[in-house]
């Protein structure tokens, strides 16, 4: 296969930095060219950068800030980032073929980084943008004990300018992303788009429930201090008590009973629980919830348990101007309009600090299954999805500034 | 440490055929000549095999039966088998020591194998006293690849003469065995002695449900197909329905997502499943209820499962007269009387099949635990049980035939 980002027969794997990955740039690169954008340039930490000047020149107004992300999971789908780089280059080809410029300039970043696979550092190019690039992460090591330092060194990135990029956000309309859906919902209600109205807030934690290994046949029921079946509850409760929200999800990925024997009450069972909601807020209460919960089951059990918080993501709320432009995009199109909120992480989340955001979902084929090679949408949704963003655009450049 | 037995620093470990094991079989057969017993062999599976013979001579009446096994699990407690094999010495030594003779033999093995932890061939030992000891069993290997013929070639045992070591019922009385309870009850009702009213049957399955691997952010609550949620189910089920019998049991000992992500709804979930019961047509009806739970859950939730058979031993009843001697013994001893089913299989599950029996349990201090360097009992426990093997003598020697 001679398509740059197939590192392994069959399979797409872009992870930061390596050789797939930089190839990648470079096509994406050409293909910006090709579109007619005025100014493409690789950034300090690998994102490339299209500038589509408005009609007065290359600084005589604000821009939109669009894209997503080029990186990708091992044995990915081709969808997941890459869409939001191709539906705004498309639109900017319309724009370059009829030899039109709009009175706002039209920033696309395919981003670098959003994946976390090469280091743990997620986000690490969405982020860079708002300048909450860690320096710590460089010397973070991948599984071969390359740093970050050396793969950007190694890629003729030039690690002291990452702080440069940082954008001002005085100079940006607003930040808008496309995105594949990732999930079931807009393929179990068979509508193509879906205008997501908050990236959802996440918390999570790695925990223990430590009870008393002891015989399974001679432990009367009555007498056990069962770590499976204490977890095994708060599994139970997590589950109703997040559809309770209905836009809530709790999610025990993890779980093992570490050293156990088919013959021996379990003593000890580790687990993890990912709780996510559309904002802070509820996800505070759920979490609060499924903690007091599983301090109940212990105490009423008589087990102990260790829970360490590994990640805290804040909830970014659309932006109402903005979800209202995606929702009259839509309504355009003749598609019904359904709103949802994104329960994956995305970089508009990142760039929700500085400006204004919002996003919409592209329906995914095979109950939106994602992360995995049959990971897919049609040619009809994604022509769907350029038409919206380029309404977006129409809308923007009606709209009195 | 110079006891025999102490294989590891601290540890007790004497594992089929093993230095230690061959160490331990010497020293009992020196233990039991000096207890007085008349005859003693170490036989070809390696039981350590003392007679001691009626009044009338070798042959003249039948025996007693007794024993249990002097194998350990790895790091194993010193109470474990072995006191089945000291209480009935002692009291040999007793009626050597007053010059006394029965008007039936006693014989007293030392069962040479019980755990199952060298080779996959647990209560081979007693097996091998009814005709069931499995050829194939001699190919096996242990883990350093050493099979079972060449263990027991290099031990010195005759692998031609294990059949005749099978023991023809007629010539025995039956069996009685006292054994450490390994679990709480006696500890907890603060009773030294309880009476063995049967040896639980029990099944075991190794199981995986298979639902649908996805995003944990993207996955609404009522879309998912979580096998975790799933086994969960099965797990609090399984504690309800075993402790409706009051003296079931059942058991989620392992445990695990293969391959799981933290913010990955768990798309397969394994698990084994033990399940017991004093009797096989109670363990059956558990088994039945908790199978077709399983099935619903699966069925309710959408999800697939798989489920093996890996074990199934029958119950083992204490005969009624046996039992009665005991419960007579513990009466005769001032010892409030306390009747309770073996969770765990022991030695006497195998003559059962071809003889009488019943078992006498000791209480284990530290809430009864065992497989544990903690396993205890006390001189004061020991010598009751002492006294009550010494009873059912009398009574044997007192009841007419």
């Amino acid at each position: 296969h001679s398509d740059p980002g197939y590192a392994e027969q069959g399979q797409l794997t872009v992870t930061y930095l390596t050789d797939a990955h930089r190839a990648c740039a470079q096509q994406i690169s050409h293909w910006m060219r090709d579109c007619g954008f005025d100014q493409i340039d690789i950034d300090a930490v690998g994102n490339v950068v299209g500038r589509y000047h408005p009609k007065n020149g290359a600084d005589a107004a604000p821009y939109l800030l669009t894209g997503s992300h080029y990186d990708t999971v091992r044995n990915g789908g081709k969808y997941d980032g890459r869409l939001g780089v191709f539906v705004p280059m498309a639109c900017v080809r319309e724009l370059h073929q009829h030899g039109r410029r709009l009175s706002f300039g039209i920033e696309l970043v395919a981003f670098a980084e959003e994946e976390g696979q090469r280091f743990k550092a997620t986000f690490l190019a969405s982020g860079a943008l708002i300048g909450d690039f860690k320096t710590a992460w460089l010397d973070q090591q991948d599984a071969d004990g390359i740093t970050m330092r050396q793969a950007m060194q190694q890629a003729g990135l030039r690690v002291d300018d990452i702080a440069k990029i940082r954008r001002d956000p005085k100079r940006y309309l607003g930040f808008v992303e496309v995105h594949i859906e990732q999930g079931p919902v807009l393929n179990e209600l068979n509508l193509p788009l879906g205008v997501v109205t908050s990236i959802n807030g996440s918390v999570r934690y790695l925990g223990e429930v430590i009870g008393t290994a002891s015989h399974a046949g001679t432990t009367p029921m009555d007498r056990r201090r069962d770590a499976v079946c204490a977890v095994a509850e708060l599994a139970l409760y997590m589950e109703q008590r997040a559809a309770r929200d209905g836009d809530s999800v709790a999610t025990i990925g993890l779980l093992q009973v570490p050293n156990g024997s088919i013959n021996v009450v379990p003593g000890r069972c580790t687990f993890s629980l990912d709780l996510r909601a559309p904002n802070d807020s509820q996800r505070d209460a759920l979490a609060a919830d499924v903690l007091a919960e599983l301090a109940a089951i212990c105490e009423r059990r008589g087990v102990r348990h260790v829970l360490e918080e590994t990640m805290r993501a804040a909830a970014a709320p659309s932006a109402v101007a903005w979800q209202k432009r995606w929702e009259q995009a839509v309504q355009h199109l003749g598609v019904p309009l359904f709103c949802l909120p994104s329960g994956a992480g995305h970089d508009a989340m990142k760039l929700h600090e500085i400006m204004p955001q919002a996003m919409l979902f592209v329906r995914g084929e095979n109950a939106g299954i994602s992360h995995n090679p049959l990971e897919s949408t049609t040619c009809d949704d994604m022509q769907l999805a350029v038409k919206a963003f380029g309404h977006v655009l129409e809308q923007l450049e009606s709209e009195k500034r």
